[in-house]
């Protein structure tokens, strides 16, 4: 049995991490309390649960912990990673600090300081069907953003295929339920200011613009990104719109896809001019990817689907465990 | 006070007609029953309400109608609104039946022949902000769709302007309340089906497409629009992208819209980098719209807001009656 | 015109308060700034809005206020009613702080002492159909809680009646939207909290109970009462069942309520069988009543429903305004 | 392995059977297919899914089924039983038709004959908690309604145990999720008539009270009931009030349930004074149980908390399998 421990686990993504982990088979799961956020729900009589440790690199190594899933800010996650490393755990990060690469990057777009430059050259980007072969022996896993995962996956093929038209550009419109931003209470996630509403924010200066230009290779004036929040718990879907060029039909791009993620337990494809919704995807680890064109012109539009608290959270840090622990990919994912 | 009846009154768009007339001072309401759909809201005793008429040519003239609001699919628009002319009444309809100009055209997108051919060609578009001179004069209004509406009033100031780089084309991420899709139960707007979901559909091939063309002057090939299903009962955002031309600032963008919508009292906008939200124009006849620009590089994003029950169709339809009647423009609507 | 100002205006009941007062044709609004809550939402330019003063009797002094609402905790209405009152304004407190008549009850349900016993002593309590005459003459008026307008229009007929059997007790299930919990972001009103979920609170102890006796004279023993969240933002449907004695029909029961309230503008009663529900009374001032009885067993139900930011709230508030000043009870509230 | 038909697999039962059997690990499912009710959701490609066969004897008796879940109306679960019977399946069904012992009191509350009466009178009800020993050896199990499934294992310990004040009689006030009301769209579950809205329906008069009335021997003059819609996908919260006889304390009452419920594995009781939500129990086979008293007066609160489609469902429908399979009575359902 693998020993897990999680950090944030009153979060959203730390609450996923818990149910998939508790289902999973393979793993015991260690809750580790960093703050006390009062946030704990009601829950009956004899409820046991995991055991609770503190969220320090001392309670890791007595507890001898294989693994811990940091579902923090970027700024607790560079705090807490060292320690947990040199007592000998492998490290799931969910948070941003350890996925740009450079101190430069880092900074451009989080807009503070990196504490751990050398705990960031080492990183290993966890998003499988991209860069799967450095997971397996990597001690400090970064895990993917919500909204990079799908468009990384929805672009990268078409980039590396030569089928996108990159003067016209490519747009991105993404929206993302709720959860995504956090379970720390706000105005802006507040029930009466979401229900009923639908609003657009970080037009054009989202820090997950980042991740998508070093996972698909395309620059950032090709690519306009916004987001925008549904009134739902969980959830993203993105609309992407690029001008196709040299391909013949919606039939050649849905066979570009096919062909790219053969194998890839964890994508699914539609047919031409069908596309997934939220439900398509909830509590799953699957992107479901559809495809439409207009041949005559080569407007093109893909829709890409997760659940941001599977593929985009904790299903997605969960396959990068069974990767980095040689266990079966899909292990406690299906 | 104008006589105004009402065919399609327990629709939502006729609800919405119901409300805003009986507050509005000048226009007494006559529900017009045309077809049992048994879908009466549960109603307190002693409830009066306006008066009841069949949905009859005869009926609108013994009435002495002065106005007959068609809030019925296009093919009931197109069977009742010769009747109500020729009883005299100026008709205000909210289908698609009369905006496409051409019989040509209405068949290419509405996929079925047009019985009215001579009412279609001497139907008068009610998009005010874009053609108020010969609504004062009409007798047949064609009220204009919900996603043109907000669309053309966004597009239309830059595409004048020539501020758009056309070869890069222009893309329109629609978003819509459940409303939009009419009150007869589906399957498609059951309770179970919507919340929590987010779908996408009539991608690159919505018939409101037509109507945008035809108020902005691009080209099909430049134009690419997605529909979008929200949560949530009532309100369109969209989000529109495009690389713009000569434009030295957002603050620029801001401007122009500005000076073309002076002194119009249903267009709103917001300082560069700000955007309406649903809440902004929820229960209202506004359009608010927002500019964002990444100067540099030229990406710009148009966030444009509506009710689509409000300016997207009771609201906008109320605008023209007040228009056509030679009332204050924004009577009962603000 | 009157002179009103409004503390507490960015919440949800301030806010309905504006937006009743802006079109009640005899009201100019102050917006009264007393604490820098930052939660304004997006605006377009050149929204002018209504003048914005300190929220001091100094600048109710010198604006001329003829009235101040008071849109706050009990602890600030109780700080600041004094001084509105000596600069020569009318109170309309909505806060629970002067409506429990003694300082005794106060400290017993609200569980803190109050600090204006004097005042509490003199304000009149404004639920006008059930105690009308005081309220012209008051200066400073009580506005009921939501829960407890709606119960206590439901149960007072009965009890004034006889038609209770009194030993079987009263049980009044009440649900109530989340604006009810006011504007301040909580973890219990987090959007991902809420939807999709629904939650019991305060069971038998809520301090709303102590309005429901005073008003109806029914006592403590005799009454259960809980709270609910349902997940929508505004509205409030109570549910309330007793044994009914000496009525032969449910057609009785009705026409009790239709005498009861004859002539009130804001209280509708529905046929045997039928009642309202949220959407019947949402953006109104209205009571809805609703009533069905199993006449073998005297098994009786009432649902009642109110708008919580309506006659619950900003609705009752301007009623009782209408009412102090002399104006028509319905201006401004149909 | 198990070969397991579903009968309605389109609807919401039925797909929550679906997804449960899929991951249960003794159970192979074949969907049946009855009705083209054209209400598939969009697939990815190359989805295979459980074999497909139709709703009829003849194939169960080919595929050689071992059991049929019916989630299907109660005509059509009269209609298809007797066959999938004689083909030496095991029935278990989800609609009404076999829970009320004797055709009369079937015709009382389901206002129509039944065509099946000698089956009614050997089907065994499964409710295990209350029922479990003839489970074992039933050919034909009548999963229980969902409001009676929390309802009666709420009520029937404090009936058992005598300590409720029968004269004061039972209040259930019972509120559910709209999937409760089935997949076929109608006006009354579209998504626009149900958000924002709460509403109540079948006061005094749903069927379902006859089942509560069997299980826990209380008769229809003690027991008042009304069914609530709220405006979220599954879950149901029922509030229950009684007047305690003989019970010194809260703490009392949860040592009373849990005697009752030792050593059951769906049902789980809170601290007195807590209780559960609908997330409580969501997507899980529990009944959860909190209690509140006021132990001077005797007033209490029961709340209990089930998943519609769980334990009001799919869920019980498979821990009924369990027992008539001689399965681990949770398999699949932990």
């Amino acid at each position: 049995m693998i020993k897990a421990g999680i950090v944030g686990f009153r979060g959203y993504s730390g609450a996923e991490l818990i149910q998939i982990l508790e289902r999973h088979g393979a793993a015991t799961v260690y809750l580790m309390e960093h703050r006390a956020d009062a946030g704990d729900r009601p829950t009956p009589r004899g409820a046991g649960g995991p055991a609770r440790i503190p969220a320090t690199a001392e309670a890791a190594g007595a507890a001898g912990l294989d693994v811990v899933f940091l579902a923090t800010p970027p700024e607790v996650s560079m705090e807490l990673a060292p320690g947990f490393l040199e007592a000998g755990a492998k490290v799931i990060d969910l948070s941003g600090a350890f996925r740009l690469r450079t101190v430069d990057n880092y900074t451009r777009w989080y807009k503070e300081p990196h504490t751990q430059p050398e705990l960031l050259a080492s990183a290993v980007y966890g998003l499988p069907e991209l860069n799967r072969a450095p997971i397996a022996g990597a001690k400090l896993i970064s895990n993917p953003g919500c909204y990079p995962t799908a468009a990384s996956l929805a672009i990268a093929p078409l980039v590396e295929a030569g089928v996108v038209d990159r003067g016209a550009g490519i747009v991105c419109d993404a929206k993302s339920g709720v959860s995504g931003a956090g379970r720390k209470p706000s105005l802006k996630t507040s029930f009466c200011e979401v229900t009923e509403n639908f609003s657009a924010y970080s037009i054009l200066e989202h820090r997950h613009v980042a991740e998508v230009l070093l996972n698909t290779g395309i620059t950032e004036p090709e690519f306009s990104f916004s987001a925008q929040l549904i009134p739902v718990h969980r959830g993203i879907l993105e609309t992407i719109y690029f001008r196709a060029a040299g391909v013949p039909s919606a039939a050649a791009l849905v066979e570009l896809y096919e062909k790219r993620y053969a194998g890839e337990p964890f994508v699914r494809i539609y047919d031409a001019g069908k596309s997934p919704d939220l439900l398509s995807v909830a509590r799953t680890n699957f992107c479901d990817i559809g495809v439409t064109l207009h041949a005559a012109t080569g407007r093109a539009v893909v829709v890409a689907a997760i659940d941001n608290l599977g593929k985009g959270a904790a299903g997605q840090a969960v396959q990068n465990m069974n990767l980095a622990f040689g266990l079966p990919e899909t292990q406690g994912l299906l």
